[in-house]
């Protein structure tokens, strides 16, 4: 039996521990949720890089193999005008690496393709019946959202700082995520591009728990027991957990992303835009080495990315990808995604139980 | 009586909280460091700002005052030479700020004056004993390291990566501060310079504790009872604060400085070198918002201050003055720095026990 000492989100979301897993599109699918669901914890689907079609076939696998509720993810960004002379400033800072792989930078490339959510998804949310829904970079538009609550859903999305985090609660937001600075993946910020103001974990999650009357989730640099038991002493109510999951036999990342994690530091990562166009914290390559974590040249979000796709065919591996991961990367086991999540339950409340002196649970 | 679960702290210092005054030169002094012991916690006199008859000054002050152990503190970085190009290229990105206040670039400047631990200060702590010595930028040379070594001091020392903390246990320091990016004031890296990988608290600390046989002591964004008892949940031993004492009538901090951190935010800091060459954390300002935080052009530490000096002369205030802070500063109240201490750790154990399900302490 679960002892939590905060039982908002667990009640919320109808969960047996309030360990959300991070929805991380591209790096996770239908077995990742399935194993945390089977553990007590939120299982997410990324829809970001999905049809539609895609998505709904996710979920009907989802159902078929796991009982608990569904956590069905989308991002919330405006795709930009196209820039035809910005997208040639990028591929001239690029030009170095076509020259060096011998490729044609006049040859067409694939579009980026990451979709926001729209009435395509929204109709999926209603038609699905997703227990809760979470949304990347903010909220989409009033009358989407509001289809999204009529279906039932509870409505969660991150927030890097207490500005964002009171937004997403007068929008009418369940929860609100407290996405730290240690966080992998993409900065979920939508009322700032300020990287260098973004705060901490252990900074944000006490003051957005002060400034909003909503359960806080905690999430960056969440990855064992001691994370989870710091969450709720920080205030949070639960917690949300990415990379720790990304060594599991469900996670979708490729080899050399893995052997990349297995040789995580805790100073491996930056954040950098150069691989979407939007801040996103990822392990250390060489292309973030040679060009700096930050460019100014990078293309909007999503449309970066279309420029790396061909040096990224051309030479699969660490140089030109991502490799999203967050800064307790090296506290990762290689361990089944069931296994992380009953781990992160078990010693997360042994944790606590020892710090006040009481016996450890069995 | 303390009731602390982790006593290593409490055991190797001699105080009965595991709770650590930030050194913070410029902005405390005896009597932050008296009312901090006090309660209970360890007080610091920070002396890379004095001579060493100023800080023996300060020494027989604490004495009279306080019985508790004392933190002397000192800076081990190494003077840079002098370079004439640097400094004509810093004067010329501040060349239009003389020129709005009407100075003239050629007049004579103050040099800055930070010293680093040498002779004079080694002879100061081996005549006046402090419990504890230490340091910030590493460590002294290796002969002024035994001789404090010898005087019975205990030493210690922040790192802000898990290498830098190795390199520390590896030469002998008793304890390790383990300082998160959220920290205020000069980030104490001394194994690299790259910002944009410093991990911050959160994912820092645990790292860290994992890495080294030794307490750990957690700091940066360290403000009130929730991130004492995070910081025991991580495996730190005890804390550090800082910016949490800013705001007490003990604090030399001036007028514009205490006003700024009243109305602080949670994204109003970020790490600057433009006050002192050096990355530090502070309150954004315009001199900060303008040049932009970070700058190429800075000269190397201490020296970038000498050109601030005659702008901050000519306009006091926080245009062009560093108002160090941590990312936690909204959660620092205007309370004397005796009750700061006792409510961290009332506060920090009532937490704990409630975390777990214990009734809180009185």
């Amino acid at each position: 039996m679960s002892d939590w000492p905060d039982r908002r989100l667990i009640d919320l979301f109808g969960i047996r521990h309030p360990i959300l897993q991070a929805p991380m599109a591209g790096a996770s699918g239908v077995a990742l949720a399935v194993a945390v669901s089977r553990a007590g914890g939120l299982g997410a689907l990324p829809c970001a890089l999905l049809s539609p079609e895609e998505a709904q076939a996710q979920v009907e696998a989802f159902r078929q193999a796991a009982g608990g509720p569904l956590n069905l993810n989308f991002f919330c960004h405006t795709p930009p005008t196209p820039d035809l002379a910005a997208e040639a400033a990028w591929m001239a800072a690029l030009s170095p690496y076509y020259a060096e792989l011998g490729l044609d930078p006049e040859a067409p490339r694939p579009a980026a393709t990451r979709a926001p959510f729209d009435d395509a998804f929204c109709a999926l949310v209603e038609t699905t019946r997703p227990e809760v829904v979470s949304f990347h970079f903010g909220l989409p538009t009033a009358g989407l959202l509001a289809r999204v609550r009529a279906s039932g859903a509870r409505v969660i999305s991150s927030a890097t700082t207490v500005e964002e985090a009171v937004w997403l609660a007068e929008r009418g937001c369940d929860a609100v995520i407290a996405m730290g600075f240690e966080a992998g993946g993409h900065r979920a910020s939508f009322l700032t591009d300020d990287m260098s103001a973004q705060p901490g974990t252990f900074a944000l999650v006490p003051q957005i728990v002060d400034a909003v009357d909503l359960p806080v989730i905690a999430a960056g640099g969440v990855a064992d027991g001691r994370g989870v038991a710091a969450a709720l002493a920080l205030g949070a109510a639960g917690v949300q957990v990415g990379t720790a999951y990304l060594r599991s036999p469900e996670s979708l990342v490729p080899d050399f992303h893995r052997q990349a994690l297995a040789a995580a530091r805790d100073d491996g990562t930056a954040v950098t835009n150069l691989f979407t166009g939007r801040p996103a914290r990822g392990i250390s390559n060489r292309l973030m080495a040679e060009i700096g974590p930050m460019s100014a040249a990078a293309t909007p979000f999503p449309t970066a990315a279309g420029a790396l796709a061909p040096l990224r065919s051309a030479r699969p591996g660490p140089d030109f990808s991502n490799m999203w991961a967050g800064q307790g990367a090296a506290l990762a086991r290689e361990s089944g995604a069931e296994d992380v999540t009953l781990a992160l339950a078990r010693d997360g409340l042994a944790r606590l139980a020892r710090l006040s002196g009481r016996p450890r649970p069995a």
